[in-house]
């Protein structure tokens, strides 16, 4: 399973950031988390730019269209998404691949409400299908808590597993029609 | 009274846009309304920029804190806001110049209820003031209307005016603590 891990803090210590590589790290061998870098470079969204878009929509929605689920991190900025994060979903509005693409919303500082909130509202009506058991709450707010040590922290890594076992299920049952536990082993 | 007008639209059609450029053709002689061009080029946001922000960032500073108020108009994507006037907002948050910064709402699609409710807590939680009488709603989805046209249509001259109106008083009246009717006429 392909995981495109987004997001919607461009600060280089962004604790969101570093969560979804830790991940990546934490994924085991049937998931490849893989971090969008593009996401920064994007133009600001403009729909007379739809019938030719610039080289890093064109790179961003192939990102998309590839992976099997997404898996977004992004923080609160004054009661409200980032401007990057809503940048990168309306160059999406639009976008066929996106619909039906299964989506989990991590939230780093759950009493920030405004912002996840906002963010479910977008994706709802952009037809991708959030998936609830995979969008967990982390509290790391306060915790000053390092990237190094994320993985070592059993809240984070239990969430993380979590979550990632959830997209799996998920995405492998609406692949084959079955349900699987994870994760699954060739056996 | 110096008025910057924000589109949160790039569109070169934008609904948003043409009503701002019309309230900037309609402005008495006492208010000098100016349409904001850099809100298209600002880079995303990156608080790691904020030591030394990149100079269309600092255009954009200075166009606010040169204004006595702000009219925004803004459309809705996907039940947001829009990325772009987030994004310029965005870069506003540590920004004191714009505390206590008179604001109108401008909302041209009354039937869009998520955006305009998630600016206004936007721009509340950035202690910036919303102006209510200044923020009315002008509906124009559905009249196909060109720009040419706004200026002659009675619904759309008289919100415009009136908003304008409200900005003055609320401006005038906190520069000079007294209270003005509208127009002010030098007599």
């Amino acid at each position: 399973m392909k995981v495109l891990a987004i997001s919607g803090s461009l600060r280089a210590a962004s604790i969101n950031s570093a969560l979804l590589r830790t991940a990546a790290r934490l994924a085991p061998p049937e998931i490849e988390v893989t971090f969008c870098s593009v996401i920064g470079v994007l133009p600001l969204f403009n729909p007379d730019l739809e019938i030719d878009v610039p080289r890093g929509v064109a790179q961003w929605r192939a990102e998309v269209a590839a992976a099997d689920a997404l898996l977004i991190a992004s923080p609160e900025y004054a009661h409200g998404v980032t401007g990057t994060i809503k940048n990168a979903l309306d160059w999406l509005v639009s976008f066929e691949a996106f619909v039906d693409k299964p989506v989990a919303v991590l939230n780093a500082s759950p009493r920030a409400h405004h912002a996840d909130a906002a963010l479910r509202e977008t994706l709802r009506t952009m037809s991708a299908v959030i998936i609830e058991d995979a969008s967990v709450s982390i509290s790391l707010l306060g915790t000053n808590i390092a990237e190094a040590g994320m993985a070592e922290l059993p809240s984070v890594t239990h969430a993380i597993r979590e979550s990632l076992a959830a997209l799996y299920s998920v995405v492998v049952l609406k692949q084959d029609g079955h349900s699987h536990t994870f994760p699954v082993r060739p056996g």
